[in-house]
């Protein structure tokens, strides 16, 4: 893919938490698509009961799944939403820690199961962030 | 607890670097008292010469707290700020880095020495966030 | 190093993403030197074929380079831009994660290469960010 740099204008600020046992790719997809947010910087602080994440295999172009029914603590998280198929769509990686601090990351999945957490979404006005097919890398980029 | 989102509207943005052997903590609620920031949302990169944070136990509802003296690079950092007891409260989560680059992290705690440090501190205002007991999680939550 | 907290005036709001095979630090570095942004603060989530990156010896004054040719998810990352013998210079920390989810993080150098990456970058204006070197710690700081 080629270098692309857009000038956005801060829209919305929304701070908030999810309710315990929310997804929580799919909660703050769903929390943009109530609002029509459809591009957003994210940050998330909280802990899990169930983490679903993935390495993406930058050969092969496959994602390699990974899962663990450890509790966590969310210790690095980067996020943004964009559109895909129509939709708000949260492509977020982050790193979890356990109860000795040791750490596992990766590109977040659905099926995180939310202990607790507190989130801000920076909405992102003025540009249209849509992911589409890229050939080279097998990802869906904007 | 339930879902909660508001919506804030960006306040001061604060750049700038704690003094070495700093708490960080400390050193950041101290920073956003003086300046009347009751929410906000934080940034730190930088490196510690004491590590303290902790993991919180999610059915014993209990904090198991780490330490190290280990020099470290702080390599994820996500945090804000609300008030908990009427004073401004960091809610941090990191991940440190030690010189083989192997990483540990959990919920940031009081007594974590700064070596050096630089933060972001975007206040939120047009919001409350007031900590309070939850039962559900036994945590403080806003 | 003292303690020095500024108040910055959010400047312009990037969001883009580096071509595949681009030094990170170095096309950070380039965006925002081709827009004369000299201090931003900013975000990059991706993944990169080669990570190069160091931990700073607090006591020896000096960085100790690691690097690695797995190819790793970026899973925590801190960063922002200041300016360094006259050019934007990007200050950022990162936590990379493995095919196992494994991970490792430290100060960013340059030489990592992108697999793929989006990024934010927040221009911070009113304000000057000028490294210059602290005795001190042994740092070119702000």
């Amino acid at each position: 893919m080629t270098e692309l740099v857009l000038e956005a204008t801060p829209g919305r600020t929304l701070v908030g938490r999810l309710a315990g046992g929310t997804d929580l790719v799919a909660g703050i997809e769903r929390i943009c698509a109530e609002r029509d947010i459809t591009a957003a910087w994210v940050g998330v602080i909280g802990a899990v009961s169930h983490a679903a994440y993935a390495y993406y295999h930058q050969t092969g172009h496959r994602y390699i799944e990974l899962a663990s029914d450890t509790h966590h603590e969310i210790v690095g998280f980067i996020g943004n939403v964009s559109l895909r198929d129509g939709r708000p769509f949260l492509h977020a990686h982050g790193t979890f820690a356990d109860e000795r601090g040791a750490c596992v990351g990766g590109h977040l999945l659905r099926g995180i199961t939310v202990f607790a957490s507190e989130f801000t979404i920076r909405e992102l006005t003025g540009v249209e962030l849509i992911r589409t097919f890229d050939e080279e890398t097998g990802l869906a980029l904007w």
